[in-house]
């Protein structure tokens, strides 16, 4: 079931880029969770394009969320939860042009390759990053899930196009995360973060970028070793992100440069809690949550649908050729994948909370 | 099934650093495989103890494969396959000193609270690198059923304490693979490595570092989006590792700081073949192979049990206390990793090829 | 995911009787399989009400077929393939009266234990027959593909209110599938059948039955021993099918009169093929399918909705209650559960084909 | 995952009949579980042969049970249990003769067709009743951990050979279960039975019979549907016993002859607990347990491993040929079967109890 995650909060993705709509059920969360439209709609808005520099100027497209089972008078009953947009602002029209000649760095050629030319190619199809308005539908029924247990998730931009953000505290984060139009909480950066951005529109290229992403709150003793850990499953999760190629937890890649006496978190007890002093651990150890915060960094590539002239060749006769990308593209996609970094983060930990029994079957 | 992993080739791991025994059944192995213990035997001592500067002392183990079920006249037969390998060198004594005192950057802690205080703490018990000899047994499996189709799976190292290797090909990676000490192509850097750990030895401290995994041949069009990517799926795989913080696959974080222009890989056709010119994807392009080599990054915390002071609580009365790790630990763990890594890879990549149909049920 | 079925055609099924809709996502169906809506609306019309005596009047619900993803130029695309039909025809006001009374033998009771009372109750909820559309869109899917590869299912009604269809061959069967209005191959007992169903129905009350199912060209050597055997999924897939209580292959139950020497199937050659000259095992022998028809036999307890007055207990108060059932329901479900139980027997034939590579991943 | 079963309480069967051992890994067993070899000892040691009427005179074997992981000072740790018997009493030569004229009404024909002759076939390999052991000693451990919550399972023999027991009340069944040598609870059928196994084994020929398995004090609200129903897993889990061709709930395929007025159970209050008055359903309504027993039979199919002369086919040429078959058979395994059964209803309710969060992660 590969557009299926999750073992007891489940979503199955579906739709396309510019088939009818996408769409996600989720299975699995329990029943008596007060929940609207309008809880997803609002994440869903959160990854609308048009809103910061470099985006696709897919605008007018609604994205009207519909649930359509699951919910009776008001809340969640314990079967499967149905959402939806419809696709509207659809224009095809370059597609078919570009069939064959597939687009370097996009999911053209091995989508081709795998389903033997099947696939429905307009927009990227199943590969398009549109397919992640699912991820985020199930990613808002998850957040207020944790939220009705304490935990919080939130994610934020931390470098663009090679400019990096300055490390800022919980406070800065959250004020700046829903003002700052790169979604990040440094504004000194977020200036050249954006000429980066144009400048990179202005040559028909593109560039890429990290986001942080933090679970606060996670009680210690969620995660499921040895292959099911807080770790694996997150990154099997953000994986699913096109344009993610790659995670660390933590100290992460720095770790190689540190001793273990560094990169060792001491314990303490702060307010009769056992807390580490430092957190290079980003939160889990042995694939269990130790009760700080679960910090991770994603990478996103530079997108690959760009202006410039490429080489490529033609799938008709594996002549070269070369493709230019008109269209509708993000030249960064890196501030729209924060609320879906978010998204996946809360998917995976609702998963382990209701795994663990944190979460019950019923809420009361 | 938190301890198995795989949908076709799938396998269940069970066992302690300082119990009976450490195993793994395999489930799913297509039937007709020649199989001996000896194929099995060679990667595992290829993990062994006391053949690379600063790894434990644990060196009487013979760590001897026996085959105990699924193999029937020299042949897999479709059934589980269970390994194992008997636990001999066992010390026990200091664990039951340090109960109460976690050891920082150890699973002490998160695996008290996750189970209730029952696990067996000896050794780590099942949050012990001892248990990768699973992973390494199995891997045997699948490296063997990889190599009937072509497949080849290497790992190397490539940082230690903060000393890279240079970038090397091929051909070096294969020659200096069994005969460095560290598993590194770079025998100038192999030098300052060993440097590095010796020093950190003598500090009662530790280092960490970074291992490449590289898949050969593998054809295009494995993995299963959107969920089950091959990215994805091989992410899991690596963080059931003890000590990994982070993956990244191809040009990864570096990506963040690359144009689409750069980081796109040109389509060509090469000998007949569609290839890509440079291999920024590192193989997997929105979550398929594209049929270039799969090329992956793990970072590795340095060891965290160390014999210098640290500070933690008593699990008892929750106040401040301190520990100091005796025992036999690698003061780096990375080169036993190597073919733990490679372990994982074989694993997941049998499971895609299964999955595709590529690898059949019954071997001719 | 209790919601969803099968390893690689999977199915997951969301909606409710009085809710907005009912529909299923099929996941791994293979890439360049021909469908059209029509294919499915087909079979979803087989199961219609108001098509055989003693059937629900919930007649002028159209139950028209929309498939919103997964299709491309009249073919799979191998992304996932939601269908739905949208509730029209809904009355729900009987449904508030009787929510505290639950009702003998319907999962009123079970439902609201289970959900804290947060389940959709009106018109069943969840516990619908109406939710065995999903299985049969579905259903329709799996068939279709199967036909590519010979595979033939069909199902027939062989017992109802205790009278007991003559044993016909397969052609009567085939005749008499779609013409007769009990969906029996005996027409002689189809008037007898009727005459026990009109005659449950005058008295407010219902009868029961048992549908056999058959699967025609079965290749030996499906089925995945020793837990995801032919019969162990099978059986898990029909339990799906509301008022089911039993199931037997092959001979079932009466084997357990016969003697080995009676109940073992000779193997004998027919042009060039092995077979058995008799079927007691009903084509499965150690969970693997031998090459005969499978057949099994499903057993539906009489509908519980009765308008007879029954005995029961008001949840608000536990005190002593009775209910007398209003609405729309079937005094006997067999007819139409026949393109039901046809439906799971694809799927789940599907998925073991799937596994066992006979149907590939994209279709020529 | 074939050789696996179950979500939470997750179990992997490996070994054959002739090969080193049979053994089983638990995987989801709650910590702080006491659990010693002798408990499990106990359960394997009612399967054992020799024991009844008509079993195979295997009887050397000790099947001695030695648990190899997963236990530390006597108590589950949460880490994966695995269990094994070794086999010492093998004799194989039969088997090589009669390997290429497969049994009728055994697996050797369908696995000779789906392991391509790569299975081991001595003594059945994987198709053996020997398998079984893994069943009973997961099963054990089940038990013990569903006693820990007042759920208790007990199965027994209704009919062998023709001889149907009389329906006897919990005290009969509970009191005759251990001392009756064919595990009935109607001392007269008996009698009966044992002259019915007797004259099959005098003639060369073997019975079959049918098991009732009861879950009692099971709590309502237990199951997970649609599709992980309790009548659909324990299905499920009840058909990887070899000879099991069927298997009904309650009132099952009787339900066909019954009105809805009949077999409908009322709901009344019996010490301020809501029950039913009949239990036709067998305990479970909608594929979620109501809190009455969950009743159901199972027929087991006479032995195929008959001494009468047998026709077959020679897979070397595809010529006709005949078999009769030497060695140890049970004329009738419906007594060693009835462990069996009721080790399958502990691990799928152990399951169901897991997921509901019945049973917690950690016991007290």
């Amino acid at each position: 079931m590969n557009n299926s995650f999750g073992q007891m909060f489940s979503i199955t993705s579906f739709g396309e880029s510019h088939g009818r709509c996408v769409g996600v059920t989720i299975d699995g969360c329990p029943a008596g969770l007060s929940l609207a439209e309008t809880d997803v709609q609002k994440e869903v808005d959160r990854r609308r394009p048009g809103q910061s520099p470099g985006a696709t100027q897919r605008t007018d497209e609604e994205d009207k969320v519909e649930i359509i089972s699951g919910i009776f008078n008001g809340r969640t009953t314990g079967a499967p939860i149905c959402l939806l947009v419809w696709n509207q602002d659809v224009d095809s029209t370059q597609y078919e042009e570009t069939r064959m000649t597939p687009r370097p760095g996009h999911a053209d050629y091995t989508a081709f390759v795998k389903y033997g030319g099947f696939n429905d190619f307009r927009g990227g199809g199943r590969f398009s990053g549109r397919i992640t308005v699912s991820h985020v539908m199930a990613g808002a029924v998850a957040r207020k899930l944790l939220g009705c247990f304490g935990i919080e998730i939130l994610a934020h931009t931390v470098e663009i196009g090679g400019i990096k953000a300055e490390t800022k505290g919980l406070d800065d984060i959250k004020r700046n995360l829903e003002t700052n139009s790169l979604k990040c909480a440094d504004s000194v950066a977020t200036m050249k973060m954006i000429r980066a951005i144009e400048t990179a529109q202005a040559e028909g290229d593109s560039v890429g970028g990290i986001v942080e992403g933090q679970a606060l709150n996670v009680p210690a003793g969620l995660g499921e070793p040895i292959f099911d850990t807080i770790e694996g499953e997150l990154a099997k999760a953000i994986f699913s992100i096109p344009a993610v190629k790659g995670i660390e937890f933590g100290s992460g890649f720095a770790a190689a440069r540190k001793k273990g006496s560094e990169n060792n978190d001491p314990f303490v007890v702060e307010n009769e809690k056992i807390v580490t002093s430092t957190n290079n651990a980003g939160g889990v150890i042995g694939g269990i949550s130790n009760g700080m915060a679960i910090t991770l960094r994603v990478v996103f590539k530079p997108t690959p649908s760009i202006s410039l002239k490429q080489t490529t060749i033609n799938l008709k006769n594996q002549k070269a050729d070369s493709v230019s990308i008109r269209g509708r593209h993000d030249t960064c996609v890196v501030p729209r994948a924060v609320p879906v970094v978010e998204s996946m983060m809360a998917i995976t930990l609702c998963d382990f909370a209701l795994r663990a029994g944190i979460i019950p079957e019923v809420l009361e």
